[in-house]
């Protein structure tokens, strides 16, 4: 027909054409119908719950505007991923919707896809379809992901009990002192962080590493959970808000990195940067006594450092305390974009 | 603990603020736990796939920033909802990532919130969760929905086959030239419109009627279906190349208001707006013959008209034919955002 009537034919968009070329090449999995239909279709794994999340970046908001491509590609996906990694569920895929400013480079576009392909394989969370759009602001990206856990058995953040234990994984701080280099090259020196140092923060900034190895280990062991993504202070009072709990942590207890602890020890005013930064991407979980260990040791097997820094109480109030037992107040302790 | 150490309370986020007092007061069903968590968490109904989708509209890009923040609200629901309705899927629940410039009013978000709340509880479409940002942009609402089909019974875009007839609901046309009058008041007059007319045409483009009430019967009759959304003739072409087929409109069958038909008696090279222009959130679907009468009898029964329009045949191409069966050719034949 196209050959007989070629004149007939309605061409495709340019708008087509730029998700043919970059995005349909990560239509992989059956669910994305090759990015050929209007929507998604998956079935769930029978006796599971889907866990929904949204999370997005916006351009000179969450991310610099000259960050490389793939990397912005590669946080706006983590940072979904890390929340479920935090609720014990296991990824299923995930929708991209994506505004880009007119005068967006096709280059930027491509290496943008190229970060994103490369995560979704990595942590095996398929990307099933989206929405393009040009936007007079600047580049968003909203990334929707799903995930599964066996019915019932999401890890809430309410879930904490008066008695358990305050675990975290990895490190914190490392992306807000990340964060702050990036803004001010002079406090490397001020720092005294050598390249090592300063190359592990900017890149703890730069690109989260969520924790869904253990997401099964959270779901046997913790009695509540959420990821620290908008600073430690702020995100444990979530948890103890929403557990109807107190709370404290011993924040000489805090794990920190090589490069932190230099950082501290050359400006020690910086820990409040460090717990109320945000971006750190790692698991905050409350959980009996008699399970910490056991979670320390899974996590550990499955190269995630877990460390114990306080505990729940009954009551209501979360506070961070220095060694001598005093609470420290910040002037913001949570991350807002208000 | 609060009233014993009130110094030592982490105080809640002004974007916790925001949340809590516009959005919460929509988090109804149990999937959504108050808001409270970083994820939603719901048992989809067993046997049945999930039908994924996101959609967007950027104020300034996709509607006007002195539209009613309600009606922004609803038509960024309803555009979803739409593509659900095409495939066959029952709304399960949705998320929204909302970022606002700093200047915006708390009235704003107070209609907003209110918009979406009622066409949420309209639809039995459940807002689950989201996220809020600032953004230097204009305003923006994504909408992740998400639905549910009896298991391989989405119904595709890519269904239709050689001899199946092509059909559309309601009326195609209207929200393109109610756009137009929005661009132009003084079209009124050109068009010929009584205020009835008018307000037809502008309330079509402001609030899209999504054709959710059909759903069922699409997977019962229909081979292959989407939501018009770009323009009848892009979307017919895109339907026709999914599905490998060729296909042809009657443009002179395509249904029209009575409104449309005056601005077409007055202004015929608007039809090149009335199949090109989008924002219909019809369904074009195609089908057997012998299903297009008991298609047309139940979608009527539920108060939707469906009209035939055309033929699926084998080859590939698109096209619209005049009342000489003279293939139309358009400048833009899709809506484009690039």
């Amino acid at each position: 027909m196209a050959d007989r009537h070629p004149d007939k034919t309605v061409p495709e968009s340019a708008e087509d054409r730029l998700i043919a070329r970059y995005f349909k090449p990560l239509a992989k999995h059956p669910a994305a119908l090759g990015f050929n239909d209007d929507a998604a279709a998956i079935a769930p794994p029978p006796g599971c719950d889907l866990v929904l999340k949204t999370d997005g970046v916006i351009v000179g908001v969450h991310v610099f505007a000259d960050d490389p491509p793939d990397a912005i590609a590669r946080k706006a996906l983590r940072m979904n991923l890390s929340d479920l990694a935090a609720k014990g569920a296991a990824p299923l895929g995930f929708l991209m919707s994506i505004a880009l400013p007119k005068d967006v480079a096709e280059s930027w576009v491509a290496q943008f896809a190229e970060g994103l392909g490369a995560d979704a394989d990595h942590y095996g969370c398929p990307l099933l379809g989206g929405d393009t759009d040009r936007t007079p602001g600047p580049a968003a990206v909203n990334i929707f992901a799903f995930g599964t856990v066996p019915h019932g058995r999401m890890v809430l953040r309410g879930g904490a009990k008066p008695g358990d234990r305050v675990v975290v994984t990895g490190s914190i701080g490392d992306a807000a002192l990340g964060l702050a280099l990036r803004r001010d090259a002079s406090l490397r020196t001020r720092w005294r962080l050598d390249q090592r140092g300063h190359d592990h923060l900017a890149g703890r900034y730069l690109l989260p590493q969520p924790r869904n190895a253990i997401a099964d280990m959270l779901r046997e062991h913790a009695s509540g959970a959420m990821d620290v993504s908008d600073g430690l202070a702020g995100d444990f009072a979530k948890l103890c808000r929403a557990s109807n709990v107190a709370g404290e942590i011993d924040v000489a207890r805090v794990p920190l990195s090589d490069a932190a602890r230099a950082a501290l020890a050359a400006d020690p005013a910086m820990i409040e940067t460090v717990v109320t930064g945000g971006d750190d991407y790692e698991i905050l979980a409350s959980m009996p006594a008699s399970r910490v260990e056991p979670f320390r040791q899974a996590a550990g097997d499955a190269g995630v450092a877990v460390t114990e820094i306080g505990a729940i109480t009954a009551g209501e109030g979360a506070c961070l305390l220095d060694g001598n037992g005093r609470a420290l107040r910040f002037a913001h302790p949570s991350y807002s974009h208000f």
